[in-house]
């Protein structure tokens, strides 16, 4: 068995992965093929690989690294799971034009590499880069499974599932820890392992639907309750979300860094007693990026020695999924798949964050049915840019970037629509700068 | 035959829908009904329908008038159809109230009928009104027809549709004056009763999908290359639907002045430079309503010493839709109906503005199939808060309204979530006082 | 204006479409094309053409003629409208094949022109040419609505729909006489042209849904009455669809002889007392193209001798269509288009008729809902044949041969599956000996 | 927890399911409740459960019995689980009825369980006792799943999940067993353990879609020769569904005895070749029930002395439904459920056999999408008549209950519908007569 790891360059996410394959009869016997486009950052994963491949495997499984464009078909050839950890333009150049050019017109961002103007453009970026992939796995590994871990989630997926061949489920794990973070952030920790979360929606923004004990016993009422008592009496970093369930009666996955700017609610020019009152980080990825960036050198000479190399095997989906298809002993997973009609009333086109069974057929999504409406109005104001951007990488057309950054619940909250297309404009020029132009794909 | 006149104290609106009637051979025999609450406006309209029977119609139609609720039923009872112009809670209270405590939140508005806070809060106290309508004409003439022509359309017709056994139609005369006027507007009079208008999406924001001439010949790209010169070089009435063409690539139904507010873009707080460069009249409602008032004693007046009584046929679909189902002699409406997946990527239950075919068999809706993705983007984001304002008024639930209004996306763009809560509080409290309580129905 | 006449030779067809469209002021300056690939059919059409231009028309049309596969494409260039009347084997060869070998399998058909045996041949040797003319079409007439009325409708329609770029309506006249010819045939001739009737499904297949007086007042119960009165009483020659009144509640729109073989419930294999009993005219089709052939020898001395030319505008489709898209008056027919969920209980990529609204903007569908369950059951066994048989004719795939005629409701009631098998095989085998080798397009 | 056992008389089957659950640490210690309307068989029953119960089980269940409809509710009160293996009217008098007034009109049937004149009758007779039993559930055992194995299993699953509010599944063992027995019965035993297959459509017609050996090589292409090969040399038990293999291209999950009759193709009057030649057991069913019935009174004796009572778990679902959500393991079934667009090309309100995620939040349905159109049709066939026999059911008319069996492929190839009327009248008579008339529920 083979598996592929795209973007191997992200040395602690392939640890984490390769790690827990290690971990798993079934998988530790595989070829692992690393690849990436940076050499040194390639290096050094497989320095840290081959070290854990010693210590916690007994050297079982095969080790092999491509270097560059020109060998990717090759890293992919006859592969039996890709798991793609891409960053196209990475925090220098492209995060800091995501962030610094919509600043200059009033637009601030918490995270942006989902939606808002930051996910649009990175999806823009990204998308050319992974129809390569498509093209290339495709012609040497028709069967694969692609485990996307890439963002921003939704468009990536969305794009592959609709426009490739290529089978793709998108994963990340703000599903598994919705719950019993939760639960543990409003002193419920005696459920934190002891509960039944049912989850649907769309990345970054999936709605717990349902909480209960292992006994069907709901939950959700006693949340509510400390949850607004909660955000009432004290600053705490899950302001929004908390706010959410205020509002609208439901948690959501992802946190509430990322929450913030995927509405027009709580970031507004000239309110910053809102981002005062719920707390708002903003410009928390690049700040995040710095700080990986500055501490990287010395965890690196740690991971180059062989510390905290130790493995305990984790819950992220990747080995799990292919354990589950490789033994066919099923297992769930919540996945982004393409909606067709899953989530009766959201867009069927839309890409969805929905659980899934794997088993040795392969991943298959469930039915969920309808979600309460306002829920579904959250999602679908997500879904419209996600749509257009999907739109706009295939034909490069300008209008569509435009109209997928107006459609941007907190763009076109703050900005008018000629501030938009100047912005547009500014960042389509960075991006060719960069060398990123956004063509018809 | 019988037609029921509901809101008959609308005198000029009656005046025109009823002079329509008696100059079609196939109506002009009708039995007039004409019902209200306000017994002097009721009165006003009896004495001009009566002048007009006498001058137009040889005293053929036979006019009854019907004051006040406990005489409703007999007002219904029999009829073939029933037209529809009621407007709950006039000017005073409900208008003021509708603008004024929305203005003390920063919030500004200029029709306030449709959508946004005035428009959900209209709905909120015109529905169950319609649910006692509805309930008579399922007793007394379940046969009917239902011709709704009041505000907010989507919201009043999608409620009757989905919730009562009426056969109901929601008509705005928005359509067919849309191509004309656009092509008035910018020079192309020669087409202006020469085209072929293709419109769909919802009421107030129908799309200009297709302009050509007679022949099929293309006039729109001359439309976008006028309308986005006229926008840049002179300040006239209607830049924000001129600025959709240049941005979203289409020209809607209805007026500038109520697109304004349907979208996050133009009136934004401490943005005067938007409202003067779009030329936004805010309050324009309250302004039209007083002017009304004022011209209304000396209008009066004039029509009851029977000037200006004289009628050509007009365009207002009402009479040619009796017409076209009495005569089977088809007749092509855009008419408001449950969508049912005519608009593929719209809701199914969202209340859509498509062409209707009108003949015997009644009012049929046509298949549309999908708008372009952005001008779906902008309906979608005006039918969540339609159908949040549905649920809101069917149960009563105060988070529903809360909820309708957040996903408003003028109301989300300027308020945060709490300041929401506590203006939709307010209202209700205002809306309570004025004895227009808002309760499960 | 253009008209393009594809399959001239129907002289008497051609006739009475152009006689029409030489009896409207908006069309009777067109340019006629007629094309045909038989010399002497289509010189004789001619003749009669341009002897009804010079006594009906004063000679206002002009009248161009296009003889064989190598002017086709000259014939259509340009138009707006092509009226397509083809038959593509003729009863000799085709027709005769087309019976004759099912006999031997103990088959017996009456028209075989729809559904059946018959009727998936004729598609399969039909759909290659249809193909032709749409390549053609897209290239020289792109805009033109292509009006078929070549049978089986819902096999060709539904593949010109699905698989070509050309906007194609199917048309039959037996929407127009269904009810008329029902009222009279029981004696409520009152009613005959004073009805209102509400008709939708397959084409041949398409349900009476609803049947009512000028005033909506039910006229069903009395023809359900009188129809199962009168088949019990008297042999006549509807009566299989009097007994489709008695057992589903419902009559449709084309004659018993069609239906008596859409089903597998009146030609059955050693049940001549059926036959017998509801009056089945075995071999129906084949008598009436003898019929016809004979006398066309002596029909064609009159009409070239100018008799018979006299023409009253019929209720045939083709001019009122073209009229009403050149004129913007709107007109109603039951035409043949895609489902797209419009009769929301049958598959969305079934051919359905329903009523269509015709003006400027075109043909245009209108919304159904559900059908009555067992005429939605009724439907759907003739959907699958006619949905296998246009995969077979893409493909040119045996298998899906085989199982097209497997699933039609009278072949899979008559013979075994190596039986269908066999049949198959010898009609192909035929049909490649006739000319007409089925093959992929 | 608490498993109810509705027609808990049916010992061996209790004894299956209950010694299942014995042999799991999750769920020996539940408290099982038995019910039945026959004291003798529940005695029976209750007298084994509780040998095994010493034996398997350290006596940890709690078993108690419920007689009688009047004991009913408390047998249900508080279940979480209910497992119904009811067969309303036993074999006498019904399934006498069910095959002996058909085979007087010269239709014979094998099974008679499934669809059919003796599956539509079956449900006519249950769906009124389940909607009893759906009664109480609503008020005992609100939470409880109801794991339905009665049949005809996709009438009476489809009526419970669409006119009752209890959580259904369906089930049937024929979906673990098909393509093991294929793989045996064709000499490729090597990979009867060892492959991969996906299986969806409808329950005893569910098609096996895909079949693969462990590392994805294809099967079918082997197992498509071995059967034609088969098929063509030697006289066998499962030639009908051999035959859907070569003539559909798939293979199906009920046995040939069973699919001889969902379909017009073997079972023809005046056929007695096809009976030969396809080696069709005719009155299959009531052969099975009266060797049953004669084999009881020894296996009984044995039963009540403990012989036989060893038990290994089996993979009987019902089990494992119950473990896989009480220990949220993911365990992986083909359920029956509502389509609800999961087969995109079968009905939306149609009762599916599809894959189905079983963990901790119930019983989700999987994805499957389209079905090779051939597939789809022959379920379609059997769709109608079952939706059709559904309404029959809910309403009590007549019209519908002829219109089922009119739809039915098999009556309606056979007889003619006066035929059916005369033979479905006789058999509503013979129900009444044996108390268990056909009314509206």
């Amino acid at each position: 068995m083979k598996i592929t790891f795209m973007g191997a360059g992200s040395t602690v996410f392939v640890k984490n992965v390769l790690g827990d394959t290690m971990l798993c009869d079934a998988l530790r016997n595989a070829e692992f093929s690393l690849y990436d486009i940076d050499a040194q950052r390639l290096e050094d994963s497989r320095l840290v690989i081959e070290h854990m491949n010693r210590n916690l495997n007994e050297n079982r499984a095969k080790i092999s690294t491509y270097l560059g464009v020109e060998n990717r078909k090759e890293a992919l050839r006859g592969a039996n799971f890709v798991v793609c950890a891409i960053q196209v333009g990475g925090y220098e150049p492209c995060t800091v034009i995501d962030f610094e050019i919509p600043k200059k017109y009033g637009l601030r961002q918490t995270i942006g590499d989902t939606l808002g103007i930051g996910g649009i453009f990175r999806a823009l970026r990204t998308i050319p880069v992974l129809q390569d992939f498509a093209r290339d796995m495709e012609e040497v590994c028709p069967d694969a499974w692609l485990l996307n871990y890439a963002n921003p989630m939704a468009m990536l997926t969305g794009f592959m599932l609709r426009y490739t061949g290529v089978k793709t489920v998108g994963l990340c794990h703000s599903v598994q820890v919705c719950a019993p973070r939760l639960l543990e952030s409003l002193g419920m920790d005696a459920y934190k392992n002891d509960h039944i979360a049912h989850i649907a929606g769309i990345n970054h923004m999936a709605w717990l639907l349902k909480l209960t004990d292992k006994n069907g016993n709901d939950l959700y009422e006693e949340v509510r309750r400390r949850a607004k008592e909660k955000n009432a009496t004290e600053k705490h970093t899950d302001m929004v979300r908390f706010d959410y369930i205020d509002k609208f009666g439901y948690y959501c996955t992802e946190s509430s860094e990322h929450n913030a700017e995927y509405n027009p609610f709580y970031i507004k020019a000239g309110r910053d007693d809102l981002i005062e009152k719920f707390n708002i980080p903003l410009d928390e990825y690049p700040r995040r990026c710095i700080k990986q960036i500055n501490e990287w050198v010395e965890r690196r000479e740690k991971l180059l020695r062989g510390e905290g190399l130790e493995h305990v095997r984790s819950r992220e989906y990747a080995s799990h999924i292919m354990e589950a298809i490789v033994t066919d002993k099923p297992y769930t997973i919540g996945g982004n798949v393409l909606n067709n009609g899953l989530i009766s009333n959201l867009p069927q086109e839309a890409c969805v964050e929905v659980p899934c069974l794997v088993d040795a057929r392969g991943i298959t999504p469930c039915y969920v049915g309808q979600l309460p409406l306002q829920l579904a109005a959250m999602n679908s104001s997500n879904i419209y840019p996600q749509l257009l951007t999907i739109e706009a990488a295939r034909t490069g057309k300008r209008d569509l970037i435009y109209q997928a950054a107006m459609m941007d619940p907190h763009t076109g909250a703050q900005l008018s629509t000629d501030e938009i297309v100047a912005m547009c404009d500014e960042l389509i020029a960075a991006h060719t700068a960069a060398g990123f132009p956004i063509t018809a794909i």
